[in-house]
């Protein structure tokens, strides 16, 4: 079978191994006579699966105690609204850094729960950069500065983390697990699975402990406790979603770890960019180069026409998802953790060609 | 290969069929070289897909244009906030009738957002029974009355429905597609998907859509006004498990629809409750004759002892997920549509067996 060029922004390619795997036990879990979604999410071979699937996720990231990994549903846009229903009080502010569409939603979200401010923002220059870390200004009340650490929609990327006195939040949910971090620069780091994760349907929320308090006026399924206190077992999880995940965690590992995924993305990123420089303008980033995403690659050609053309052709070839996002327009290569580097060495080629030839 | 013979409470067994078509098509989904869930949410190919679950469930349900048909994630548990987070004012009365576990937790959570009222209780009988339709009673402000139309933990099942003047909201987690509805007796109905919808990780909540109301005050994540005007697309929905779905309707659209369904069931149910009703007391049913499940049969042995026996001879022998819920101990068979009636005669034998020879 032929494995498409697949550059879908999320959800996106996952790695044919887990692919594989998954079919094998497809029909008959550990022997189980039955499928994964099928067991007891209090069975033991399911709990086995969800422990292992945390303790890997610790192990990679290299989470200490200090912190809780829990699973969730709704993505990370019901995050946007969990984070100040948790962490902000009356006396508090939420402080946001505004680098693109999702964080932009994150901070109406947090708005309506809250107090908010907005600690930085590249919005005026049209989301083409990260800020400089010194130019972000927190509110002396603030309960949290909020960042999101890869902007998909963009193509740009934080490569060094703010140090600041309180506590930070960071979406990552579409460059999690692409690079090694350092996680006494975090607090709370939340993730929807679709991009470097697994299937879309589960999310994955690292939090420092300290940070979770007990809130009994909080819906139940609102209140990070309620996921903390009970192994995120209160409810049935979305069992196959966390099934998955543990096998992508899984690959992750035998390919490496992040040191290895880090190496293979930078050379994955830096075949697109270095056609793009090369193109004299014939492609055109939107990402100023010291933001530039190792996930999202975002590119104009000259003209509408001219973006229009190179899809068109692209798409005939054979590649997947090039489109920009539907706010944007123009193109995007998404080359998350499990999109091969031949595929990424194939688009670069076929960017080279269709230069030549137009 | 053996299938397990699966009576688990939720997750729970799901068709064959639809377990060797997934897999059939799950490294290469319609030709495109990619898996469901590798598709982008928003390509032609997943539309379709989420598109003919919506249908075939307003099909076999005859649901009206008066309702939306939404998926959510999450579980039943969230829906709990989010039934009086959109229904509920500071002016009106949450009524729910108390059933069984899930709906005192709904109560609970109904709590915390605004004011409530029991409408009607069976927990002082132990929760053996549905009440009587004339012994529930509605505060004059009720904004909805709240039912738990089968009640997994206690084996309970309302056999007819109340015919209120105020909007009626029911939590079919467990029987929806069980049988055939009058959708003019209901306003909300909501379930999560991992009995007889397919794998947990779904929520279909179907609403008339009168009581939509775009409250821009609600976090955009728990606003069915964001699920209704989006069609279920404001965020990446839970892909794979949305593809189950469809393929589990399809699989009862097949099987002949809910009529066909509902006489499967009725036998299925028959064959576990005219064993308990001939043992004469060896096999004591929780559940009132006429507030029977035909989706759990719970049922105790004389002692604590014996019940412990007849559940460690049915494992030996291969039956899975007999035990209670851990709240109330005793036996429980989960026989949901996709559990074959062959497996429920297995059960039905064996547990005569297990009684001549104790």
């Amino acid at each position: 079978m032929k494995r498409a060029l697949n550059f879908n922004a999320g959800p996106a390619a996952l790695p044919q191994a887990v692919l594989e795997k998954a079919e094998k036990n497809w029909l008959n879990f550990n022997n189980s006579g039955m499928a994964i979604m099928e067991l007891s999410h209090r069975s033991k071979e399911y709990e086995a699966v969800h422990n292992q699937a945390i303790t890997s996720l610790r192990k990679l990231l290299s989470i200490s105690d200090d912190f809780e990994v829990i699973f969730l549903q709704g993505g990370a846009s019901l995050q946007f609204s969990m984070i100040p229903m948790n962490l902000l009080s009356e006396e508090s502010t939420a402080n946001y850094v505004l680098t693109g569409s999702w964080s932009d939603k994150a901070l109406k979200e947090a708005n309506k729960i809250g107090k908010t401010a907005v600690a930085a923002s590249t919005k005026e220059g049209g989301y083409h950069s990260i800020p400089n870390l010194s130019d972000i200004k927190v509110t002396e009340d603030a309960a949290y500065l909020h960042i999101t650490s890869n902007n998909t929609i963009y193509g740009t990327q934080w490569h060094q983390f703010p140090d600041v006195a309180i506590p930070v939040v960071a979406d990552m949910s579409s460059d999690i697990l692409s690079r090694p971090l350092n996680m006494d620069q975090f607090d709370l780091i939340y993730a929807g699975a679709q991009k470097n994760l697994g299937p879309s349907g589960v999310t994955v929320v690292i939090i420092r402990k300290e940070l979770i308090k007990d809130n009994g006026k909080l819906p139940t399924m609102l209140n990070y406790h309620t996921y903390s206190s009970n192994n995120s077992l209160y409810n049935t999880p979305p069992t196959l979603a966390i099934y998955l995940l543990s096998l992508v965690l899984e690959w992750v590992e035998e390919t490496g770890g992040l040191e290895a995924i880090q190496k293979e993305n930078t050379e994955k990123a830096h075949a697109l960019y270095a056609e793009i420089d090369e193109s004299n303008g014939f492609y055109i980033g939107h990402a100023e180069k010291n933001s530039r995403s190792q996930m999202n690659v975002t590119f104009n050609l000259a003209s509408e026409q001219l973006s229009a053309k190179f899809l068109a052709e692209a798409k005939h070839a054979g590649f997947v998802g090039l489109n920009g996002h539907r706010s944007v327009g123009g193109c995007r290569a998404s080359i998350y953790n499990a999109v091969p580097k031949e595929h990424v060495h194939e688009l670069a080629s076929f960017m080279k060609n269709f230069r030549l030839n137009n």
